[in-house]
């Protein structure tokens, strides 16, 4: 009872390790505690596999007997891509299950841990690292509640809300560790969505780098386990061409468009049609129709790496969770581009305020980890 | 030897309690340790009054015999506004010296520790804690070495480098807390600086209020002790009158003017005629030489509170030492008003860099201390 808490966040820091691979699924870790000695410790790895219990349990062995087992999510309770975990838990013998969070799902929301009782389980659930263990899991409990995904904007910029001189001059205003801290966050997620417009302007790849990531996570993950997540590029006009380099680079494209086109695309290329609607005089894609559909392939976290005019539409519609903005320690001057345009800002009343939830020194920039307040 | 470090950095805490008063002497501390205990400890707290070492004397009595002082700033040699304390360390007996940093002055470097090593004193200065010790006095020290004063500049922005919608409506976007942050900057400054244009839009008072300030300080300070720094207005056409409340309420005022009025100006007013220069088309009072003037008036640290337009001016032409900037978690839209017009940022070799020396939470705010790097 004593170390409740130590052991749940134990099992937290384990879950975390599956970030960048359990994806459809959520991240779980699990702590298997003997007479006050952890006997046995697990995550969940990639979906298909083994949940964190199960490799807990193996772990432990026969010291589970008797034995309390710390998750960070309630057990599942019903035959899935795996045997249900509370059927494991109670066939080892475990005496006693701490859970920080309850299954988002509505139809298994406690169920796991009624089953756990009948068979004579001892069960923790107060709320123990609830915050900890959602802030862990946002795009996939985000999907769960609302069948839309957990969308984060990252925007770079000076100090005085600049990217580039009027002139279209630019280069990276940001640091080289900001742009390898960038591909922590495109790791994370499921999808990395961008539009014509920055695919026309930059010729980006986006995708994923293995030899950019910090030697922690090479030791955790084979250059070959980091898994390309789906890039999404929003092309209404059917700018995008099969030589750009975001077509030609490994890993599945999806191009959203108003109508197909029949160019020659390789097979890794996917076209969705979507609806238009009208904004500020201008037909767009539907974004709201696309984060649905997203959500509707299991696409938990999104991550969004555009121009001043689709960040500003996004963040003006209200699909943006949380926004990543890195500050170069610069001013580029009040003639220079801005950041994010809001045209439909008119008065004080409507401007954006955010939460910061956490702000870090990354090489000589600043990065703020921003959410909207809904007002 | 051993505690050399603790000590000096308990007269560097010390010496810091003077900086609302000290101008324009330097912030000196001193302690007196006698069989490695603290026996006397002392600040300059008032130009004309005893210097540190003094106080600090006074407090170890006759423990002063045998004892080592430790001080922030070389002791003073020369009969100034009190008689030398190299004079009253020898009398007292003390046998061993550590200083932080020597004198600035080109004439008195190093001779007053010359003085107590001729009197047979053990003296330690090899630049222990010398950036500390520089950090408490850098208006001080800067005045001494280039003649100009320690030029701080106050922002206040949105995230996205803005200030006002582009209607003109505002409101402070910063909190409260951000603006009694801004009363310590003021409290220790000699010199409010503004502009016609500030005085005209807003009708600021831009004193310093007591009420503001944390109970550490108001402990130190009664509230008839605080200082009102001399408030200089920059007004080059005549605009500010007798009856903007920056003139009506208590302390000086400069008005910088390129020609004199003669209206009815309390006895507090005085009017300081500058030559102009031409800024970008326009007409100016010469910024260099107002700032000369003011470090021959013993002005050790100007900070400035202004629009968009007198900021830029001040960066442009390097007049900038500190850049201290107040971030709303906000976004107030591309089509709002810009924190500082840079119009000479034509291109990206342009562009003003920062060292940022210090962020902090400021209420809901980030206050970021800002060093501009000299390319």
């Amino acid at each position: 009872m004593l170390h409740d808490k130590k052991y749940l966040k134990r099992a937290l820091q384990l879950a975390w390790k599956g970030r960048f691979t359990t994806m459809p699924n959520p991240n779980v870790g699990c702590v298997i505690v003997h007479n006050n000695k952890i006997v046995g410790e697990g995550y969940h790895i990639r979906t298909g596999e083994a949940h964190a219990e199960i490799h807990a349990l193996r772990v432990a062995g026969n010291l589970s007997k008797g034995a309390t087992a710390y998750i960070t999510l309630e057990p599942c309770s019903h035959y899935g891509r795996t045997p249900p975990c509370t059927s494991a838990l109670i066939n080892a013998g475990i005496k006693r299950v701490v859970v920080a969070m309850l299954d988002p799902h509505f139809y298994a929301r406690g169920r796991g841990l009624r089953l756990l009782k009948q068979a004579g389980i001892e069960v923790r659930h107060n709320s123990l690292m609830l915050s900890e263990a959602e802030s862990i899991n946002r795009g996939f409990i985000k999907r769960i509640r609302t069948g839309l995904p957990w969308v984060k904007l990252k925007l770079a910029a000076s100090l005085d809300g600049r990217t580039a001189m009027s002139s279209g001059e630019s280069k990276w205003i940001t640091s080289v560790q900001a742009r390898q801290d960038v591909q922590h966050f495109r790791a994370e997620s499921d999808v990395i969505l961008s539009t014509a417009n920055t695919v026309l302007a930059d010729n980006p790849k986006l995708n994923v780098r293995w030899s950019c990531f910090s030697d922690e996570i090479k030791y955790i993950y084979a250059n070959n386990k980091i898994r390309q997540p789906l890039r999404v590029i929003i092309d209404s006009t059917n700018r995008v061409l099969p030589t750009h380099r975001v077509i030609r680079y490994e890993g599945k494209i999806l191009l959203v468009r108003l109508k197909k086109d029949h160019r020659n695309w390789p097979p890794t290329v996917e076209q969705l049609l979507l609806p238009s609607i009208n904004y500020c005089g201008r037909r767009r894609v539907n974004l709201r129709e696309l984060m649905q559909y997203l959500a509707y392939r299991e696409i938990n976290n999104v991550w969004v790496e555009a121009g001043a005019t689709f960040s500003g539409i996004l963040l003006d519609i209200g699909l943006v969770d949380e926004l990543i903005l890195y500050q170069a320690i610069k001013f580029l001057g009040s003639d220079a581009r801005p950041l994010c345009l809001l045209p439909n800002i008119k008065c004080l009343n409507d401007i954006k305020s955010f939460d910061l939830i956490d702000i870090k020194n990354i090489g000589p920039d600043i990065r703020l980890r921003l959410i909207p307040k809904n007002i």
